[in-house]
């Protein structure tokens, strides 16, 4: 079969391997369909990921149909339309034991750690595919991964209907928290250096949005909560200085989401967190947000599709990531059909 | 009656002031028996507590016996032993919907931002005054205050049976922890420079201590938790490296806990923050923890006395803070007794 390669940083291809086969009772191999491109591809293809090994078949935000199962399957059949949770741990340290089976010290993530989705077939464990209804589409199906990483930062911001929430960034995260935020009934604020992506924002459901070079952000967010601040939070930007723009601004009882990678330190003095009694939490990944999102896809509660803005046949992988390196304030996400 | 009141920054004495009169169905008044010393104390006393207004009589960790009632109060009797809650609160704002009413946007704390219990009457609400067993001495039942800070970092920290626990600092905080996190179940590490709060905190339980000038902390947590790191830590310290520290000691999903009110910026990196997934959060008075903490102490599950290292009449305040002040090593918790 064929798979997208990335067999060392900067050389990317379209490769023959070998077509996985079923070897456990609870197996399931499915046909890929559509694969969505994240920004952590890019980062495998230009060797600025540490957990990487190469060659390593990339892509995590996968969905298809299912083709074969193992003997002990029971919650799926042939045919049925699937998303897959990308993640494998080991269920037994102390980060499984406590729920938050994304930061295992065993940690896997498919097209990261492991092979992932951006071949004709996956193999995974039953537990990794998760059905959808067949009315909703394959690529749509595919983005479920993304929407569960904004699942993921309103889970750990603790967001609550009526409570304000200010996100940096309408990248793709920042769009899917804000999906996720609004379905959580929070007033959701935005911001972005681009007009376009505010624009977007707005038409699905963002209640403002503001251009950090166009205004003082910070008496805008101020004016916007009549001097309460931002109940929660959520840097999707990950600068230094957003880190700790977002400490100045969360309200008093509120809580700060960073999903930032960024190695320069922060600057935040306690006495904010202290006086303030904030609660600042890292979100990464995604941990048990899959029932939710998917419950919340096929009652039509929210769309996916919301977030593709381009779509590319798998072979034209190479132009696509072009594109998204090229125009990152044209893409949102970035569809491969196989 | 006589108070201790600062009169302004610098200037401590005791006063004759009026005694309080039961003015609403549901105050209560109470002749004051003892009251513990805390360090925002000494904060007034030389004028670096931004909320006082002078004059002030100070003092926040009151016990007392119930000299009078109002006539709709019904939970309390002339003649019971009971301990104060010295916060009052809105109720209505985003941080007491919350259940943090500890950081209501119209906070008043008896001592700070009102007159406090360091006069030989203090008359509350009903709901401020905790009853406590005859069998709890005065002086144990004073201390009850400062336990419930311990008991909102552990209550903060999500301090669970097992977790590994590494409290900097073995002053009056940091034992207070203590007591709190081994009550929880927790395996305990403290540090601290002093050689004598050590072989305090391992005499009433501490599984291990660590003195940062002695040793590489940083090396004796990870070998001590057999590379796991802390699962909490809790910051009592309060410079903005022990913050710094702090963060990086915690385990991969853990918890810090700052009770720091530290101006100066901490080095935090958004990275550590999200690959560990960590939760870092800031704990400030209490809220809620009087009803647990007046059970644990009844029930003799936890004993306040713990914490006293000195007695004082309240005559002799002057002689009991230059003690405090010059050997702080010494002391633990002074208790003045009217």
């Amino acid at each position: 079969m064929r798979a997208i390669q990335v067999q060392e940083p900067g050389k990317l291809s379209i490769v023959e391997i070998e077509k996985p086969k079923i070897s456990s009772p609870y197996d399931v191999l499915v046909q890929v369909q559509c694969v969505g491109i994240c920004g952590s591809d890019v980062h495998i293809y230009h060797g600025s990921n540490p957990f990487t090994v190469y060659p390593r078949v990339i892509g995590h935000e996968v969905s298809g149909v299912v083709a074969e199962l193992g003997e002990g399957v029971e919650s799926l059949q042939v045919g049925d339309r699937v998303s897959l949770e990308p993640i494998e741990f080991c269920g037994t340290c102390y980060a499984c034991r406590k729920g938050q089976q994304n930061v295992c010290e065993s940690l896997q993530v498919f097209g990261v750690h492991k092979d992932g989705g951006m071949s004709e077939f996956v193999k995974a464990h039953e537990q990794k595919w998760h059905k959808v209804n067949k009315s909703i589409s394959a690529e749509a199906a595919a983005l479920i991964e993304p929407l569960t990483i904004g699942a993921q930062a309103t889970f750990r911001g603790g967001i609550q209907p009526g409570d304000t929430v200010f996100i940096m960034g309408a990248g793709p995260t920042g769009i899917a928290c804000l999906l996720m935020a609004k379905e959580a009934g929070a007033y959701v604020m935005i911001s972005d250096f681009n007009t376009v992506r505010l624009e977007y924002a707005t038409s699905i459901g963002a209640d403002a949005v503001f251009q950090p070079d166009k205004e003082d952000i910070e008496e805008a967010i101020y004016k916007e909560t009549k001097g309460e601040l931002a109940n929660v939070v959520i840097d999707a930007v990950g600068t230094a200085g957003t880190f700790e723009q977002a400490v100045r601004l969360a309200s008093v009882a509120g809580t700060v989401v960073t999903l930032g990678f960024n190695e320069t330190p922060s600057q935040i003095p306690s006495l904010l967190l202290t006086k303030k009694e904030l609660k600042v939490v890292g979100s990464r990944l995604q941990t048990n947000q899959f029932q939710g999102v998917v419950k919340k896809v096929n009652k039509g509660m929210i769309s996916p599709d919301e977030l593709i803005s381009h779509r590319f046949h798998y072979e034209k992988v190479a132009e696509a990531f072009k594109k998204l390196e090229e125009h990152p304030e044209e893409v949102r996400k970035i569809v491969l059909t196989f």
